[in-house]
């Protein structure tokens, strides 16, 4: 059985308050907030802590704050040579104080208040400083996911970009769709099974074998049919550099 | 009954004529492209013309060719006063030669030839040139899809610009995601869960709503960091300009 100890109140810690709190193999003691009345429907009275120095004993501290909190809430930390991890993607392991063993317990998922989340299938990415500490954290990401890797810090961050890219970009291209589809009178539903066929597209090609499109196609007659209609001296921008960006990835192909 | 002749061998020809193939309620009479041997494979040699002249009186005929050859092909057809449409998101009904009724039967989805496609969710985007052409259409494309929707050519163009963002631009940021990835050792199946789960989320949430990230967060330290990481000006160029379009449309949204 593994003692566990969350610190935080934001999406990410409070999704995974709610997984372990399910999880046989896992006791959560307690969970550690600035705020502890963001916890108080997540969990009994008795398990909030709301002063920092009356933590209990545990196997692991997971300290899921924002990045530039995760330094200040670690150095408060009232004891030594325990294991502490942070769940941040783009911050080394010693971006927590030292004086404890440090580790990362990164969940790749985008996480939303309002969004219900299975946390069986997010990766999961672990690193320890020591690798004693190594299969501890293991051990507790085998028992959230079935995908569980280990990732240095130097691959985090990498990740973390390329989640950005894959993520909240493409969350944004959704946006722009949404904005030119609400200026012509369109449902936006008209594009949700081509968006779902895109990503899934991804499981069976490549994403360089799945490109499609004017600008992969070099259709410069569509293209600049396209820029004409785009009015909008921003979307134009974003039209041109990701056109130009298809081709010259598959320049680069051929 | 609705008789329907394909025109064109193209990704979108070949998925149309199996789709209609299979259908009770249509007839596909023939098949015409200008290399007919890529349609051996689909339909029996009887029913693929090599010779555009020998086409035989239809209900609709359904020219799915490049954008830059519809004109081309419409002005060859050998008769007058007959149903014609075309498949393209780019093209309005006047892209096609007068002397026809003028038609568009737009199916709104990416077509690979090695992924198999599932017509009843596409939706159909049915334009006529005379209104009581409407309803053959319109039958035609509720044989194929659940989804049909009277779409005009103005709208029609706009909703083809809405598709490059959200789909070919989308899978190029995929394919960027793919690259950062591979440059640092990390399987690229690490981030499908969260393909997956931005593409899912937007059935539940409006993407304004669904953004996440150091962008709309605001995070300057983080965004910073990552530009730092990003040695490729060309991905630091669009890391930058999304990154900026996403507090942009945030800023307006307060």
């Amino acid at each position: 059985m593994l003692s566990v100890v969350v610190l935080g109140s934001g999406n990410v810690a409070q999704h995974l308050i709610k997984a372990l709190s399910g999880l046989s193999e896992v006791a959560l003691l307690q969970a550690w907030a600035r705020h502890p009345e963001k916890l108080a429907h997540l969990l009994p009275a008795g398990k909030i802590a709301a002063d920092i120095s009356t933590l209990m004993a545990a196997d692991i501290y997971i300290i899921s704050v924002s990045d530039d909190a995760i330094s200040q809430v670690s150095a408060r930390l009232p004891f030594a040579n325990r294991l502490v991890v942070h769940t941040s993607g783009s911050t080394g392991v010693d971006g927590l104080a030292s004086g404890n063993r440090r580790g990362a317990f990164y969940p790749l998922q985008t996480f939303s208040k309002n969004k219900e989340i299975n946390f069986s299938t997010i990766p999961i990415c672990v690193e320890s400083e020591f690798p004693k500490d190594y299969s501890t954290l293991e051990k507790l990401a085998s028992a959230l996911s079935q995908n569980v890797y280990g990732i240095n810090s130097a691959q985090r961050q990498a990740l973390h970009v390329a989640a950005v890219f894959t993520s909240n970009f493409v969350n944004h291209l959704y946006t722009l769709g949404n904005q030119i589809c609400a200026d012509n009178n369109i449902p936006f539903d008209i594009l949700k099974p081509l968006i779902k066929e895109v990503a899934d597209k991804i499981n069976y090609l490549s994403p360089v074998e799945a490109q499609t499109g004017p600008a992969v196609r070099n259709d410069a007659q569509t293209i600049q049919r396209h820029l004409d209609f785009l009015q909008d001296s921003h979307k134009k921008e974003i039209y041109t550099l990701l056109t130009h960006s298809i081709q010259q990835t598959h320049e680069q192909k051929l």
